[in-house]
């Protein structure tokens, strides 16, 4: 229990601070869970966004179970808290099994994912112990720059076949994160048609890849699918997987806004932070967040209008650059800072480009229902 | 004191892994520490870069004495472990008064930046008790991008004269940066004349500030220079200046060798990786450390040859991107990757970019000595 004497408001947290609107959090939670349900897919959350027991509790509606991790410290974490049916989705290789065989010890139901047959062979070597055998999900790639065999790739078969004929291993089916939605951040404000047309190409892909393995002989108890974007403004064609694990949702992002994933309203994390410098010769402020409190991401890929954050209630400022410690701000159109507007250590509020790049920034988040500070979490880091 | 059993080998970390390497780093501060000798200026490192007190420890040769630090907790962490002398090298506001007031009951040189009248007037009415004075350094803004007052502005007369005649104030004399020298990183392989130059300017700008100052009767203590380009290749016009601060010397990186602080053999930070998956069909493999393992700085940045890392002993690779948990690379002249070089969980090691960047996503430095690891140092974080 957190013993130790919270700020009031929103307004009184040191800065730079991560700040989580626990009732938008609660709703991102409970939209993707009834949106699952009514699709009849399983929802088994990304725990990599938040590392926090409290987000995984609201994601998983206090079950504690059906999780994705994407470190070996997460699933650590999240099973010595009491999570359990922790899916490791990451391309396991042969120097992770023996910390994988201590988290298997402690889970009735630990996962892995795997996609070469080097791997997986020294898992049979390696199994879990108590005659226990591992429980893999062979890695699809349907398209965006990630792991995992090509969907359309015949190794998929032979690997597939691999996982059922081997020992020790038990297969369990397809795991895919179709990365291909965030390439909706192209283009600014996206429609819900593109997300869509792509959930339908990842359905399809997804539900082909099974077939295919059905018609050798190979059942998949599980396929299913994972970006935050597809899952939000899922295609009704999804409801043919079995499964979606997505993890951004929980909090959202700026990226996601612009995506079309979600309405800046539903953006459940800001970042607290002071004006410290007025500078005018050079047309700037700076703020007291550098890219150690919201880090680079988003830095170069931003739409050229609006850099990489959204100030809340500043549709004039752009975020311009960063040292370590500093933030530079300026105006999106080029016109002259008004200062008056922005009095030294005067608070800001800022939507971050990808919240999960800036949640692990900080070690601790301040949780608010309103203006009022409720709570605090402390992510795991590491791995 | 570390109980816990360390892997035996740099070969033997959990990957991602931050190394450092124990005899580069005490050269480079060995070596900062004579130069600032013979130039006759003296050393206050910054801790920013690694945030551990046995890094401060090697810059101040176990003084614990004189220090610059970029955020309150650092300053707080430093002060709880002995270490005084401290300068908080941050444009102060109000807001942060109270804390820094807690801080300075710690130590017995407690030091603050300013570069504004506002701030300075709310620290006269928020003494630091005791009948103490705050000691303050004006913030002189000689180029590049950062806070402080332009050196050539007539503000630099005023501001200062209003610390030395305001009450519970002490003035204590000027604090520059010089990030003017990383702009050298625009062009690779910089030769040292073109740091050297930037040093001339850089002291002659500080020099002239503090002999205009001196004109209308204000006296400096203390004016320095504080960038590691500046200070690892100084030009000897700065034994002029009474101090300097630099503090990515302690490890240097692969930004400071392009622009020619250090040889590549200097560089005393690595960070270890392993390959998770070939990908042929893109001619990419990927490895276990993504953006939480290295951040993003120098992705864009970096020169279009190398990208944002050097992999050692293999000047054929080019980080090219990542996600949160995976590296991508490829060769930098778009040849085939020889796979075979690179077998799956085969271990890879780069130098960083930036190492302020990448040390601060890492809960645990593991520290080394050749390639065995004798030890692990664990930097603090956040404000």
């Amino acid at each position: 229990m957190e013993t130790e004497v919270l700020p009031e408001t929103i307004y009184d947290v040191p800065t730079p601070a991560f700040l989580v609107d626990l009732e938008r959090t609660k709703k991102n939670c409970s939209r993707m869970r009834e949106r699952c349900w009514k699709l009849g897919v399983e929802l088994r959350p990304h725990q990599k966004t938040h590392k926090t027991v409290e987000g995984g509790d609201l994601q998983t509606d206090g079950t504690r179970r059906k999780i994705v991790v994407s470190t070996l410290e997460e699933a650590d974490f999240f099973s010595k808290n009491g999570f359990d049916d922790i899916l490791y989705a990451y391309p396991i290789t042969a120097s992770k099994i023996q910390k994988c065989k201590e988290i298997s010890a402690k889970c009735e139901q630990f996962h892995l994912m795997y996609d070469n047959l080097e791997s997986l062979k020294a898992l049979q070597n390696s199994p879990p112990g108590n005659g226990r055998a591992w429980s893999v999900f062979l890695e699809v790639d349907i398209g965006g720059d990630r792991t995992g065999i090509p969907w359309d790739d015949d190794r998929i078969i032979s690997f597939a076949r691999e996982a059922v004929n081997l020992s020790n291993i038990d297969f369990q089916g397809l795991y895919s994160h179709d990365g291909n939605s965030y390439s909706c951040t192209q283009g600014k404000n996206n429609k819900q048609g593109a997300l869509e047309e792509w959930g339908q190409t990842a359905s399809s892909r997804i539900v082909e890849t099974q077939r295919r393995l059905k018609e050798h002989g190979i059942e998949c108890r599980t396929f299913g699918v994972g970006s935050t974007p597809t899952c939000s403004v899922p295609d009704g064609s999804l409801s043919s997987l079995t499964e979606f694990h997505p993890g951004n949702y929980i909090f959202y992002d700026y990226m996601q806004y612009l995506i079309g994933s979600c309405e800046e309203s539903d953006i459940a994390c800001r970042v607290a932070t002071r004006v410290v410098c007025h500078k005018e010769e050079q047309n700037r402020m700076y703020i007291d967040c550098g890219f150690l409190g919201v880090s680079h991401d988003g830095l170069y890929n931003g739409p050229e209008q609006s850099g990489m954050a959204k100030f809340i209630g500043h549709d004039e400022l752009k975020f311009i650059g960063m040292t370590q410690e500093l933030g530079f701000v300026s105006t999106n159109d080029g016109s002259k800072l008004d200062y008056q507007k922005y009095p030294l250590d005067s608070m800001l509020f800022f939507y971050p480009w990808h919240s999960c790049a800036t949640a692990a920034n900080h070690s601790v988040y301040y949780i608010h229902s309103g203006d009022k500070i409720v709570g605090k979490w402390r992510p795991t880091r590491g791995w």
